[in-house]
């Protein structure tokens, strides 16, 4: 799909391009599984091949683009372009999450450009920015919807009081989530675009695995009912801050959670196909940058637009902004990570449990901001909003509610972000 | 307020920015009107300069930040500064708008870079993202809220139903417009800023006075009601698109004026410090970006970016894009620009008046989408709205409905964008 929609646009725009560029762009070649196959692309049916390591180490090869995905064979390859001096744009976010440090390393040392647009939140200009526009403010705070996926099935859910499992059904029968969904709904995905985007927002380096995960299927209709009453919608949020690790020191949390935000926060009205992300620097104040997180011709536009700036540094002599990893700051566990949670308790209505439920929170220094009590006798429901604190404390305080006799059970337990009063 | 943030940035981030430039960057002066004024800024009081002239020529200067805004003394020296081969950082939308080409020329024989993403919508990342995220792709329109003055004062007589002059009024006195609010009322500085993100946008030269504007100050009470009774908000939009002229020859229209918007729209919603920009490209789709359009940080932020951009340049013997201006294509008229018109008449309400009305819109070749009637007998009113029509068309329609003697008055006349119904 990016593949051909990136060789209809370099056909489509080829005067445009030179022009950018200062010389033509020349499509050397096209490594496929399949050479044969019948193409309706304005290519030279010549330029396939099958041997892709071939391809990628040809002298004449001044640029890569990799549009394959996954860890190999495209790790390889990509390093054998680096190495020997080649520019790489890429679309991999599994690859760089994993390991963008080999691979900035070998940029490094073959003098080449590694761009990478195209990773995170398709066609949105977002890394570049981050990387470039902000170079001279400090960004505090990233959070953003960046997984299609997961956004369809949680709007359903929001529509029409669905389930989860209904939702992901009618997200499969309509091709919004794959067969096997693991990657969406587990977080997988949104992970490694949160460790992208936190590397680049505060120079440092974060990998998929320092990020704290949770995805969306544990999710009920009773949570988005929940957070419908208080005005608020669930949302899949990425998330990556700066801040105090418990010892005081600068560090980095990155997480990627379900979350519920209010419905007057712009990232609330962020639809379906669209992906948006929401930057806070010290200075800027509050950005917010919004588009078409997936699909073929968006992400055809950031790998051409990527494409440009790596063709003009060629020429120029120039390079790029490189991997800046000089922060090198610590990523500061979940459990340290200031949070706030919303908490629905089914109660028994009797003199004393409220007392009992504050008094657990109080327990964890957790401070509650309000409640709310719905029904009465035996099918009273207790809905609590907490103060920040850390996520230690408030999933603690969870586990000791889920003990008390007195509650009957944990109907909701959620994150709450953007404000939420 | 800007030269200052800047100034404070530069010390606060020092080492931060000497990390992202790969060399310090050390202040070589400041010039200004009173140097001897006592100022509460990290700065040796020696470095103050009433000698602009003599700063901008200093071999030992590599690059200037320009934040004095006008058309001179700033014309003269920043060429000075770019003849002699200095970067340039400027906020400049007044001098980029009317002679930008005479800056980018300057630049170019001197080797320098000129940047200026301060120049429009403050802190938002926007002119860097269309001039080389987008560098593959082909913007065909930009529609955005560039102006916070008026965004304040058309959003105060949405809230509370106030007519134009007393939400002036309540501008000037919380400080949000100037006593002398031309610039801002009338669209000068949202036309310099539609000028620049059109050059940006279609590799072309715009200058301000080929920008068609119409500023707020007609915008009744009236229209505002009737946009509200549709659904809709009046903002000012800075509107530049790519198309045929009426001779079907590839041109730009760029025009600033105030248009009904539906609510639901994402432009709607941006409030009175905010500005916002919508993107659309043909393979990227509708991207949207946001955040804070003015005030001393946000616009500081911005000119930090450049100014590790520029220094980055240096370093390394690159320079950035300059001005792209190949594409060299004619600005349409206004006239031919294909637009909607939402017009509210006031008409007798007897036989033949509608029939009397669509003619004199038929013999325009203008189609007309939806008719409303509303109330009756001699205080009937008639609200149509247009399919789209080339504006000439439209205007002339409603010069001929001005002179029936059937409708009373022509109550509202406003273009309608983003897509109402």
């Amino acid at each position: 799909m990016v593949g051909s929609e990136v060789v209809r646009l370099l056909h489509a725009h080829s005067s445009d391009l030179a022009q950018r560029i200062g010389a033509p762009l020349e499509l050397a070649g096209v490594a496929v599984r399949r050479p044969q196959r019948d193409r309706d692309l304005p290519v030279d049916p010549a330029l396939f091949t099958a041997d892709a390591a071939g391809l990628v180490a040809r002298e004449d090869v001044d640029i890569v683009v990799e549009v394959i995905g996954g860890i190999e064979p495209a790790r390889s390859l990509l390093l054998t372009a680096l190495g020997r001096g080649a520019s790489v744009v890429t679309a991999n976010k599994a690859l760089l999450a994993e390991d963008g440090a080999s691979l900035y390393e070998a940029a490094r040392r073959g003098g080449a450009d590694l761009y990478c647009e195209a990773s995170v939140a398709g066609a949105i200009p977002l890394l570049r920015p981050l990387r470039e526009s902000l170079a001279g403010d400090r960004v505090t705070r990233v959070m953003g919807i960046v997984n299609g996926t997961t956004n369809y099935i949680l709007s359903r859910m929001d529509d029409n009081g669905a389930g989860f499992e209904e939702a992901l059904e009618e997200a499969q029968a309509l091709g919004y989530a794959e067969a096997d969904p693991s990657a969406d709904i587990d977080g997988f995905d949104a992970a490694a675009k949160a460790a992208i985007l936190a590397g680049l927002a505060f120079h440092t380096r974060v990998t998929g695995a320092d990020v704290h995960r949770e995805g969306i299927s544990e999710v009920t209709a009773g949570d988005v009912a929940s957070a419908r009453e208080m005005g608020s919608v669930v949302k899949l949020l990425a998330i990556a801050e700066r801040g105090p690790d418990r010892n005081g020191r600068d560090s980095v949390g990155v997480r990627v959670h379900p979350a519920m935000i209010p419905r007057t926060h712009p990232l609330a009205g962020v639809g379906d196909a669209y992906n948006a992300v929401f930057v806070e620097a010290d200075a800027a104040g509050q950005l917010m940058f919004y588009g078409r997180g997936a699909g073929g011709a968006p992400t055809a536009s950031a790998v051409l637009g990527d494409l440009v700036a790596v063709a003009r540094n060629r020429l120029t002599g120039a390079r790029g902004m490189g991997e800046s990893a000089y922060a090198d700051l610590r990523v500061r566990p979940m459990g340290d990570t200031p949070t706030r949670y919303h908490v629905s308790l089914d109660v028994a209505d009797k003199a004393g449990v409220l007392a009992n439920v504050a008094q657990a929170f109080a327990a964890h220094d957790v401070s509650i901001q309000t409640v709310r009590q719905e029904g009465h006798g035996d099918d009273a429901t207790l809905v609590l909003v907490t103060h920040t604190a850390a996520d230690a404390a408030l999933s603690a305080t969870v586990e000791e509610l889920r003990r008390m006799d007195s509650v009957r059970a944990v109907a909701s337990v959620m994150r709450v972000e953007g404000g939420l009063g």
